[in-house]
């Protein structure tokens, strides 16, 4: 593209809610306009690298044998009631009336929608499994939409929904998928790492699910990763273990302190001069289940922190909260001096693993400024629950205890997920089996955050002049410049650039009439792989072009014969 | 693709909704499924022609310099407001409020949009013109969806929009995308015409305006079409001359008949033995113009029809309709016996060009169960006014007299469109010109409707058995079925069609354990330009394989050492 005669424009200020890199750097380097709350246009320059992601995501998932398919955008509100899902997805679905009164909504999500495609299509276990893709426009009625393309109300995303006969051949497809991601990032050029992630309530014991996370310090996500043992999950299904810990063996008998105003476990310890882990924190949380709502307590070492959706798949109850201020005082219980003993109403109590039951804890007495030494779980509790309810950190060791875990940033750009038969059972599809007996297929779904893959890529890969485009979604490989004025050189730089494209090289050549500054400062927002310039004194001296790359900054002095040549090994 | 793997089904029967060709066809050949009224999922086989029609498009586009973004499906109320169109719109455009009750709408169309980028990309008329394109999902909630792709709610949709300068450079590039038109709908194979049509209130007197019909029997457009001429427009805008007419001279004085029970022309001419042209139909319409509704009489030659578009113009009203019954009551019109002599109140009168003014005329008497004869408007009216009322139709002349022209229907499948400053002056966008001085730029506008091309196509292109495809925008190019069940010939077909992959064509191959009947049947339905059928008989005998053209229903043999060579020269 001849800027001269092109359509891109880039930008000095953003504004005030782009937070983030990634949404500052596609505003300025004129990738996208915002169109609204959320909303965005996709100029020509984020279109092509958004195509170029969604070609890399086409080739690689036909190659497995995925059919491509379109679902309508929007879609009626019968299927949702199918599932029950019209009650059940939340505000995040944006529905409304057509004219006739029937409800619609944008979908943000397409189980239903493929799962009455399949049952219309195929019959016979003969034609599975098969997996079905769309690249399409989603909307989520975020009630905050930020960060750009990375958390908008509209955006372009891969969903594939496969269907199997039983768990083997679901299993064989969700493996197919999750190797057809890993080349996806891969060919995308991005740091990435495939983690465990939690399957929700929903999912059965069974069933996997990986999210695909793209390493960068302004991930909304914390991984638990170990690279060493190949061990990384999402923090919310993170399991580790703590190094070993000195516990305080004295089982003396309980007795109440005075911790006046020592409400946190930092104050309590550092108080009674004993290391955190030898406290206890004990947190009330509302479970509620259908309609019954009682409170629980999750006990932990007192320097872990609780992971919620670890408590509530222990409780397996439906809706888990903090108790409220009102729900606490109902109960007599004080903050900051909550205990397991003396409580005046029965509360199931859950003990994290990383608790030795034997030993001897500072726990809160339930009565305000006082705590109670010498609690120990075996000895002073009815009944001992446990479960693995702590939130993993760095530090801690897997499992097998063969490497130390670090945390990492990551924003998630792909799942995949073991549905079961979920969808198919309440939307009665049945497949006749080899026996002809109808059979209830299992499904698998599989996401791709088209529009984020691209923040995300920004996210990882930008320096303070601008983006350092991956190759494969550069919008462009090349960036040419000319730098000189005469008629003698824009006529050469303009025989270039015809020899770049004639080379099948992807280039944008800045032709404007701006002064070199202007040019190499936009060249490095944009930031194309390659920067080729031909400028007077070079060139005159030496019959030299200069290669700079984006990523390195390194330089490279080539003569115009072998220009593309060189060009060509370095992309 | 191999159809044992994959996923493809047909159906015999169609819903009773599906009322014209095309419709049927796509659901019966599974290129769709309906998802919801007017809603259709694009399944895999109709989504590859889908996207090849969006990529002929898109390759002529980027031939002559415009640029592809894609803009937000949904687009902020505000937008809209800016100019208006937010309550003009109608209730085509679905509106809705989002989590924060913002008003939010499904883009039926984008000026609004892409104006809005252009006034935040460009300031300077160096870089002017430009023409920025999406393919996009567009919704129009028609209150009642039809005809499948051809008017569905949700569609894909091209809309091109350029910016100018001035008049000059608009026209310019309107010839340039009228020329890309020809050159894409040429590519795709398709009989159409481009027809002047009608602009709109709106349009400024000089605005070009043009439509691409698809010349197919199922067409919703009427096309008047002289093509030795090279004339051809929407009936809406079309204006041709009736061939000469013998007038009645005998310029009597009026004479009350009594016609009882004779209300049509039809009728009152087979009563009085004169040719329809002898007589006069006089028209009553309510035509509206701010909050003011007054009755206005269009007369024409008793055989042709009014053309309201036409009829509008000429009263430069707001809005125009047939008068209520109500309102002929009040105005004591009687209806079958209307005419131009005593209205009881003041009528403005227009009369259709056609009519020779010195001409003597039976007309409706304004008494029930009579009429005048007699009746010349050049001595009997107070006032003459003239104007091009009438419909054109079959069998007209051209207005150069030198062709007679005739009435085809025509599916529009394009639109292009001189908008002027219409947007950019009330969106207030500003443009420096060479002098330095603000200048409002001019804006085209032009859409292909690219699933309704689709459509359009197989409505042009079709048979008793299903679809013939043009080669162009077909889902595969071939159709491949082995009807030998033995292991040797079974084998022999995975070589050949390995062998037509590797050459690059496109080929189902149907490897499916089903009897060649079906395998023709579906062969026939999916209508992909070429067959090759490998049977033992031809092969154990001859060594030949069978290619038939779906269109011609020609057969040739060939040997498998030519197989390829043989379909290169056909496709």
């Amino acid at each position: 593209m001849k800027l001269s005669q092109g359509f891109w424009q880039t930008y000095k200020e953003v504004p005030a809610d782009a937070e983030i890199p990634s949404h500052q750097l596609m505003l300025r380097a004129g990738l996208i306009h915002k169109s609204g709350s959320g909303l965005y246009n996709y100029l020509p320059m984020g279109l092509r690298s958004i195509r170029k992601v969604e070609n890399i995501i086409r080739e690689e998932l036909d190659k497995i044998g995925c059919f491509e398919v379109t679902m309508s955008v929007v879609t009626p509100g019968e299927l949702w009631q199918e599932t029950g899902r019209w009650d059940k997805m939340g505000d995040l679905m944006l529905r409304f009336k057509d004219k006739k009164e029937a409800d619609l909504c944008l979908s943000p999500t397409n189980e239903e929608a493929v799962t009455d495609i399949f049952r219309k299509t195929v019959k016979s276990y003969k034609n599975l499994p098969v997996n079905l893709y769309q690249i399409n426009t989603k909307f989520r009625d975020e009630i905050r939409p930020r960060f750009g393309l990375m958390r908008g109300r509209e955006f372009t995303m891969k969903d594939a929904y496969s269907f199997h006969m039983d768990k083997a051949c679901l299993d064989r497809g969700y493996q197919a998928m999750y190797d057809a991601y890993v080349a996806i990032f891969n060919r995308m050029g991005l740091e990435f790492i495939p983690v465990v992630a939690d399957g929700g309530a929903m999912a059965s014991s069974d069933a996997k699910t990986h999210e695909f996370q793209v390493v960068a310090n302004a991930g909304e996500d914390l991984i638990i990763y170990a690279p060493e043992v190949g061990y990384a999950a999402n923090i919310e299904k993170a399991q580790t273990k703590r190094i070993a810990l000195e516990f305080d063996s004295n089982l003396s008998s309980q007795a109440e302190i005075s911790t006046p105003g020592k409400t946190t476990i930092e104050e309590v310890c550092l108080f009674l001069n004993k290391p955190q882990h030898q406290s206890l924190k004990s947190l009330i949380y509302a479970s509620t289940t259908g309609n019954e709502t009682k409170l629980v307590m999750a006990i932990l070492l007192g320097d872990d922190s609780l992971n919620e959706i670890k408590f509530q798949a222990a409780l397996k109850c439906d809706h888990l909260a903090a108790a409220t201020d009102e729900q606490m005082a109902k109960a007599k219980l004080c903050k900051g001096f909550i205990g397991p003993v003396g409580l005046i109403q029965e509360i199931s109590i859950y003990l994290d693993e990383s608790i030795n039951l034997e030993s001897s804890y500072v726990v809160g007495a339930n009565k305000k400024d006082f705590h109670l030494q010498g609690f120990c779980p075996k000895r002073d509790l009815k009944q001992i629950l446990t479960a693995d309810l702590r939130l993993s950190r760095s530090g801690d060791l897997t499992l097998d205890g063969k490497a130390t875990v670090v945390e990492k940033r990551g924003i998630e750009v792909g799942h995949v997920f073991q549905l079961g038969d979920h969808y198919t059972k309440k939307m009665k599809v049945g497949i006749l089996d080899q026996t002809g007996k109808l059979v209830t297929p299992l499904m698998g779904c599989y996401g791709i955050g088209v529009t984020r893959v691209v923040a995300a890529a920004i996210e990882q890969n930008h320096d303070q002049n601008g983006i350092v485009w991956p190759k494969a979604i550069a919008p462009y490989q090349i960036y040419f410049a000319t730098i000189v004025k005469t008629d003698e050189y824009g006529q050469m730089a303009d025989e270039i650039y015809s020899e770049l494209l004639k080379a099948g090289l992807e280039v944008v050549y800045d032709d404007r009439n701006v002064g070199p500054g202007n040019k190499f400062k936009d060249s490095d927002l944009l930031g194309l792989p390659l920067r080729v310039v031909l400028g007077e004194r070079d060139f005159s001296a030496t019959g030299e072009l200069e290669i700079i790359v984006r990523k390195t900054g390194e330089s490279k002095k080539v003569n115009r014969e072998n220009l593309i040549a060189t060009l060509k090994t370095l992309i």
